[in-house]
């Protein structure tokens, strides 16, 4: 068996313990798994964030990495763990949308952790990350079955997000995220362009956000004069909005939810 | 032998090389150890916070963990390096009150680390979590014995915090932690409560906090409506006062050492 | 073969995913490889504080460790990704002058990284930490030769920094790094100042720095009283100036290029 890979996103930031327990929890029930940090800088109880992370990030994860995440303002509630196997990798996590990114594999199989034996004794009210979560996530790096933690369900809580849609020839999306060094990443993805304009070249696509019209994909953010507006594909096949050495979001003052618009000629 | 677990915790922040070099050095020591960082944002010099991080987190640990604590603004001076075994697990850091949980344990065995074949060659005057305090926790891990390092010495320095007291039938505590959520830990441990009030059921109890009054302990964070605010033994067996959904230390404007009152009915 | 180990530093901050996305990419190619992470908050694009964070810590790694480093603010562009092996380690990173420090070294190897079947494919525009340098690095860490990656280059980007002087009987250098703790690191190493200054004990230095004149260096940072400002070799064997238990940058305004001099008596 290869070494087991684990993955690991919260919103549990670095100030505290809770990280590091988690990973003392995993290492106790399974040694040999390799835990490596995504992110926990989450905003408190941010779900969609998150979710993203793992959308955004996931796949460039080996077939069976096993994906523990943790945004759980329901912890303590009846709100349910949960187990999935989808797009060949495995997901932990409360269900509240979070793992949304498995859940929308039409493929995805979905059980709710309730076999107790699995959990830390005892089981607190507000730490489930290492009660609960983190010890089945270190199963299933052991190797144990999804069957084997509870039933199958039907009815997992999904992320309720705008989608992309068609408007007058052109395709409206929205900044889902903006990273570190300001970048504004869409939830237009290279499919959804070539789709939407199968015979455009890139360079005949014009971008339009925050009043901005930016003409024709850009090949690499250094390309350009340092200080240049540009539209790019970025590394997790979506739509960027950046600037050449710069924070574009910090300039254009782009956050979350803004509106990208993507079309031919004066779109 | 199982695979052995080192701890860290520091207050070296994450914007310079100091936390990395320390693995490095336990790994050229002891290659099959894992290091997991606890935090490493401990304020600068602030020995009472990083010692109640380890209070709060240690027995999350396997038996035989070692916790490596490094906050040491007496670095190059004469203060001793210690190793601990102490509630079946092993403690390195300075002798400044840093491991005072380990201390804590009547059982425990004290040992001031003088060995300097041990310590990296050579030692500087300002990084000794590079050059004693890694490879001692790093040979420990190894397996060596307490004694190889040094003397055993009586007189560790001890952390002087004020203790929970009893006044007018109430059982008074303290702010001890606010965590990355706001959550405003007290150094009152649900043993303490039961011991106060042996009799009185959790909903029984009233808090009293800046001027507030929470009837009973909750369930959990989510039982209540966001912005309610709740008193809750939260995941170290701590009493914690917590808002839902937002952050209560902000909100009433607690900090470290604000006093917090357990009573009965109208306490 | 000793476990691998390799090194990471980058300007990716810790609230996105891509440094976890590295560690994933390095574990599938070398499985039985550490990762250690440097820093990763280098202000965007900051090539020159990350070579020094690689000056100042490389030493501190066991020959053969593979360093990783990507401050790339041209990356997708035609600069050149290299290898190197220089002082007894491995250097992995873009051709823009942040692995000075193996550069430096007369005796360096310095080979283009040119052949993609090492690569990540497809290999994105914007991430080439992913699927360029985390390949190769890993690949370097299981073993494989400098030459098989690309052939030899003679004219690798220096970076261009200001040396220490001789002015009138002092020595001049600068503040290269500024740490967590407001200590402001020279580029004045120990061998500078035994080599300006052969016959005189360090009791017999006066450093001057933003119009201060500190006499003699100290031997400790906890040798004086809170407060204290003192001139110290620190532990990666610069000059460093100090403030006992306090952060001296912000005390004199001090900042990365001031100057630092040294001198005898009167200096």
């Amino acid at each position: 068996m290869p070494r087991p890979l684990v993955t690991f996103t919260s919103d549990f930031g670095h100030d505290d313990w809770f990280v590091g327990v988690v990973h003392g929890v995993i290492h106790a029930v399974c040694p040999e798994a390799r835990v490596v940090d995504l992110t926990h800088d989450i905003p408190p109880g941010h779900i969609a964030r998150a979710a993203f992370v793992l959308e955004a990030s996931a796949r460039d994860f080996p077939p069976g990495t096993v994906h523990l995440a943790v945004v759980d303002p329901g912890v303590g509630t009846d709100r349910r763990p949960l187990a999935v196997r989808a797009r060949g990798q495995l997901f932990v996590g409360p269900d509240n949308g979070l793992l949304e990114w498995g859940l929308a594999d039409p493929g995805a199989e979905v059980h709710a952790v309730s076999e107790r034996r699995y959990f830390r004794q005892p089981v607190s009210r507000t730490f489930h990350a290492r009660d609960v979560f983190a010890p089945v996530a270190a199963h299933l790096a052991r190797g144990e079955t999804l069957g084997a933690f509870g039933a199958r369900v039907a009815d997992p809580v999904r992320l309720d997000r705008p989608r992309p849609r068609r408007v007058d020839g052109r395709l409206v999306g929205r900044v889902a995220f903006v990273d570190h060094f300001g970048n504004a990443i869409t939830d237009l993805t290279e499919q959804d362009l070539s789709d939407a304009f199968p015979l455009i070249p890139e360079t005949g696509l014009q971008v339009r956000v925050a009043g901005r019209l930016l003409r024709g994909l850009a090949r690499a953010y250094g390309d350009a004069q340092v200080g240049t507006l540009l539209a790019i594909v970025g590394s997790s096949g979506r739509l960027e909005i950046a600037q050449v050495g710069g924070d574009v979001a910090e300039r254009l003052g782009l956050g979350e939810g803004d509106e990208v618009a993507v079309g031919v000629g004066e779109a």
